[in-house]
């Protein structure tokens, strides 16, 4: 018996994992101090009470025999149609008001438990001699996924002198790019034209690009939502998105990634692809979940999520609004959940992380946590509750 | 750009889809006729009072700031603490009452959205150079997940001669062995002598043994329900289950896979191994399905769902009593919702199963599509609705 020995050039845990662990340590040793965490990407506000309505009634359907619901249809990989069809609307918003012409049909849509799940379950598709290309600093998990595939993995950098947004160069490597916009962790949103670049590339190389949109609800006016107002990148992109940050679902666990037909490589479908991953190793998103996302994306949905996304974005005006009075260098923050500070001189990310920690009671996530380029960094996020977000401001303000 | 080429050496889709496929194409020539489905193992009974109440507190919870509940706790891989409890309680009991003195430890309990994740996820443990052994026939979705990963498959034969119950010989090969007691699609279930015979092959070996439980709770008597209830098979073996068939949740979703800590290969914990794969792949089960999972397990709901398979094993004894009275050759059905069945003379498993499909508009599930080992035979499930599986016993005496 062998096992996977890629495992054994992983770090020893996730990178959120340790950080609880040091924030739970400081807690042990200062009880009578009450720690503010602006760290991992979890959301506090209730859902919807669309959403709450619809799971409700989920549930009572399945007290009965008349309208109970076992396995979800085999037909579209387990997602229903009443969800399908309301993702195919919220594309098509999307795309109408972007004055794309593109359309997202039935059978590209794949509904999951999660965009981490299909972060994890897409590798399947695609051999291990494939190079990956990551932005530097990036989502962990990305990383972590492909080193278990024993992957090569090159990096391309992210830093203040390309706005957080890289491009790719003649001599960029990589057949399976991950992109990430709004960013985790730097907020950094690309235009229509970056993207193009890189759908571009892609397209010219024969690379597969990985588009994580878990947080295209925050983008407001003219970027782009979706990779799929690219043009072409129907033949080069699969998209992952997330109801966790657009409807507050961290805890329900629904998602759906796109899977467009023209993406073919090696003159085979990589919609079929994952439609056979699917079937073999997943059985689909609970039927309670599935009923609460397509209610989360319904009108009067659409316009209670949005009330709850206007409380994180007026908690991210007012840690943009403490770190620009403090003098901190950030970016970030305007059609993203995530603002991401420079620490100050002298200090690492993790020395200015245990700062925060010990002098403040502020649990931040260190920007080196995100890879070498995200070393001297720090990542907020405006998920608290605002009377804990201005709090954490002011205790800031307080130490510096 | 290369795909995973491994995908072209699968069947073209899962036996199921394909199953589905034809009985649909059969309604669309035979719009007048009511078919009835004994073939995939889909519930159909509401779920449990005591569940449904749970589960709708469980959504008011995620209503109010107060309540509210986003990602699951990492400490324990997602699981929280209630539900953990809960399904350490769960083996206490089936340990009791089996004379074991075992325990299952809360951070060996992974709590997922269903088995047959679990078992795909499993895979990314252990090197692709492992040969894996199955029984043949087998549930298919654990040699698709394998083929997906190129590792070489030996079988083991289940057939009448062993009471579809194979053991191990000298000449027997592989490290990664797959055991499923009550079996699907064969309805046999292992003795605590036969299971030691299996668990001392795999610690003799360095093999593990995955061991599928999903239909555990059909065993009556004496017959062991866990792996762990045999000796040494804390050093060999992991175990997966779910609460589709113990608590009707295939449309809820929610399982859970052990991994005990004494479990170590090439000296890495295999515990360790999983955990650091589902903190890096996976996000933890939907917070309302883990609330309904432990209220199943609470002694109310645990007598609510004993009634609910009761209605299940009353249809199994129908089909028992029709196949018996029609001579049909067939095990399965005691203890487990299957009911495994012989074809007479002259059919194959598939003519067999377009005899039926079309002369008597019964949808079974044949026997070949199971593996090699299974032509000739055809799977019948206690699932369906009780007036549904006497008419199609009533069908079938019609027929022959």
């Amino acid at each position: 018996m062998k096992i996977n020995s890629n495992f054994l050039n992983l770090h020893e845990s996730y990178l959120f994992v340790k950080i609880e662990a040091m924030a739970a340590e400081c807690q042990k040793n200062h009880p009578e101090r009450r720690l503010i965490k602006l760290s991992i990407g979890d959301v506090t506000r209730p859902l919807a009470p669309t959403v709450v309505k619809a799971m409700k009634k989920a549930v009572e359907e399945l007290a009965s025999e008349e309208t109970f619901h076992g396995y979800a249809p085999d037909k579209f990989c387990y997602g229903y149609d009443f969800l399908l069809e309301a993702i195919g609307r919220h594309y098509q918003k999307i795309f109408l008001s972007a004055g794309v012409k593109e359309q997202i049909e039935t059978e590209e849509i794949f509904v999951s438990d999660g965009a981490k799940s299909d972060l994890g379950s897409l590798l399947d598709l695609f051999s291990k001699d494939n190079t990956v290309l990551l932005p530097d600093p990036v989502y962990p998990a990305y990383f972590d996924a492909n080193v278990m595939d024993g992957r090569k993995i090159v990096f391309v950098s992210a830093s203040e002198e390309n706005g957080f947004l890289p491009l790719p160069s003649a001599k960029t490597q990589g057949e399976l790019i991950y992109l990430c916009s709004p960013n985790n962790p730097t907020g950094a949103v690309y235009s229509r034209e970056q993207l193009k670049t890189w759908v571009d590339f892609a397209r010219a190389r024969g690379a597969v690009i990985l588009f994580d949109a878990a947080y295209e609800a925050f983008v407001k006016g003219e970027k782009p939502r979706s990779i799929f107002e690219i043009e072409g990148a129907r033949e080069c992109a699969i998209e992952i998105c997330s109801f966790s940050k657009t409807a507050g679902f961290t805890g329900v666990r629904c998602g759906y990634t796109v899977v467009p037909k023209e993406l073919r490589r090696e003159g085979v479908s990589l919609n079929a692809l994952f439609r056979r991953r699917q079937t073999t190793k997943f059985n689909g998103a609970s039927y309670i979940a599935q009923r609460g996302a397509a209610a989360a994306l319904s009108e009067q949905g659409a316009r209670e999520t949005a009330l709850c996304r206007a409380y994180y974005e007026n908690n991210a005006k007012i840690i943009m609004a403490g770190l620009k009075n403090l003098g901190f260098w950030f970016t970030g923050g305007e059609n993203s959940p995530y603002i991401w500070g420079k620490c100050p001189k002298g200090f690492t990310s993790m020395s200015f992380f245990r700062c925060l920690l010990e002098e403040a009671g502020v649990i931040t996530t260190p920007g080196c946590g995100f890879g070498q380029g995200g070393e001297g960094y720090f990542r907020l996020t405006s998920f608290a509750k605002t009377a804990d977000t201005i709090e954490a401001v002011e205790r800031l303000k307080a130490l510096f």
